[in-house]
């Protein structure tokens, strides 16, 4: 049996994904807010280095959850800016069979996909993938694709790895897409905020790239310094272990990196809105839950926040 | 005896004062770098709405510290930027029977100026003032004015008020000039900077004003933070309380303002450089030694240390 599969949003990320799964044979159903003429015309286009150019036409896309026919995999590719229309979404979209992938940055959003869809059919992945929406129903992607995905429980924990993960898993590799299984989601989602709330946070309030946080002592030291913070918030609030040897590796990936905007500096150069509260506001939630102190993450949430509400009010 | 005055860089500051006191009748002789072909011309003009228009002509300029005559009292005006010239200029200009009072911000300034000068003859003042130069020997005076004075002294203890300070304080006051008199130096500049690292630094990071780092909630609470931080640097490096009360004040005063450009967030406008030594790193380095953490001041520092590095370096 070939799955068949909901792309819930079809921006940058859930664009190229489903772009991948339908040339790879699966049958797909693009859900779309915009470009949704251009696609149906024109169909659905790709260009990447890695996965060639090329075109999904006639792509199945639709503009109603309710016109989405019943599909085996849901994934939620709206950026977490988004989720207040979860409620618009959700209950049409993922029918009672269907497993949810959602594919979304930061902590907490699959609490948030849970009020809707049974969370015993819920999937937790964290996307490791440069691509952007350079037209109308035109991405073009630029590097790395591939995904970390885990089971969600609703009790945050481990939940180890089974068939129907292998089977998405499988599917994606068919599509050219490597997905690392996960024995524990919620390591996994603390795990890449280690990177994310440094590099996102400093590269933003201070407009920069990766590397000059790296090659400036200070700036540098406080970045280790907040994956510190981090690693703490994710033991108190959550019991797990986040290695020196894990930190040691983060920093010196940063270094071997060329110079590189993290995807909420493109957010922020591109005027769209930033994902504060899945990156920054929950961790420092769960860190404050837990009683332990995280006074930089709180001083970059509230610059990263206040940069964030310039966007929205105007300077 | 009426008392001669060097003034020791005549930039938007010292030009203000040292005009002031020349206009009041005072022997003044104006230490210049740049614009003295055009102060020798045309003299030094003032444009200031509470202390008129004027121009001092003839100014008794000198480009050479070796040519300023003894004076009784030398204002030190350079920013604590340009304090590599200190070794330049002090040996030449402050005579063994001149006051030198230090118009600088920050912490470690006057002991800086001690290597050259009889510790016994250095003041401290803490500059309430808003000038601008808005072309070559010509100044505009936007707001405030006056100065809290203060005796050095090299053991750090409250020195008092004694009738040379007094002195000083009575001619600055026939200029049009407030003086208050601070029996304790060092509390005096911890108590600006309990204002002065907040405001600055996250109006620099975020590039703002004050009136929006109070309007947003999480920036709000930073400032807050960050004066408990310099408050807990201060009682521990030198034994002085800053009061809660203290530092209510500082948050209603800051509310009260009109939205306000922090110095440094003008010199960064301006692409001047900025006193990050004086007014982040000592501070920062005080609580250091006295084992206290100032996690935020430290992060703020950073950055704030990035961006005057890319001032100098370029982006």
């Amino acid at each position: 049996m070939t799955r068949s599969y909901a792309i819930l949003g079809t921006g940058a990320l859930g664009g190229f994904y489903g772009a991948c799964l339908a040339k790879a044979g699966f049958d797909v159903h693009f859900l779309m807010r915009s470009d949704t003429n251009q696609a149906r015309k024109h169909g659905l286009r790709v260009d990447s280095k890695s996965h060639g150019s090329f075109a999904i036409k006639p792509a199945q896309i639709c503009d109603n959850p309710a016109d989405l026919p019943d599909c085996d995999v849901a994934l939620l590719c709206v950026k977490t800016t988004s989720n207040d229309q979860l409620d618009a979404i959700l209950p049409q979209a993922v029918r009672p069979s269907t497993t949810c992938v959602v594919l979304q940055n930061g902590l907490g959003v699959e609490e948030q996909v849970a009020r809707y869809v049974d969370p015993r059919r819920i999937l937790g992945g964290l996307c490791f993938l440069c691509s952007n929406r350079v037209g109308p129903a035109h991405i073009h992607h630029l590097d790395y694709s591939d995904i970390r995905m885990g089971r969600y429980t609703s009790d945050g924990s481990a939940a180890g790895i089974d068939p129907v993960m292998e089977d998405v898993a499988r599917d994606f590799h068919d599509a050219g897409i490597t997905v690392n299984l996960a024995e524990d989601l919620v390591e996994a989602r603390w795990q890449k905020l280690i990177w994310n709330v440094p590099y996102n946070g400093l590269c933003v309030v201070l407009r920069t790239t990766t590397d000059r946080i790296m090659s400036h002592p200070g700036t540098r030291a406080m970045a280790e310094s907040l994956m510190r913070e981090v690693a703490d918030a994710a033991h108190a609030a959550t019991g797990r272990t986040i290695t020196e040897g894990f930190i040691r590796e983060m920093l010196d990936r940063t270094d071997r990196m060329a110079p590189y905007r993290p995807s909420m500096l493109v957010d922020l150069d591109e005027r769209r809105p930033l994902e504060v509260e899945a990156i920054f506001e929950a961790p420092l939630e769960a860190a404050r839950r837990a009683g332990v102190a995280t006074p930089r993450l709180e001083l970059l949430t509230a610059q990263v926040g206040l940069i964030a509400r310039t966007l929205v009010d105007g300077p």
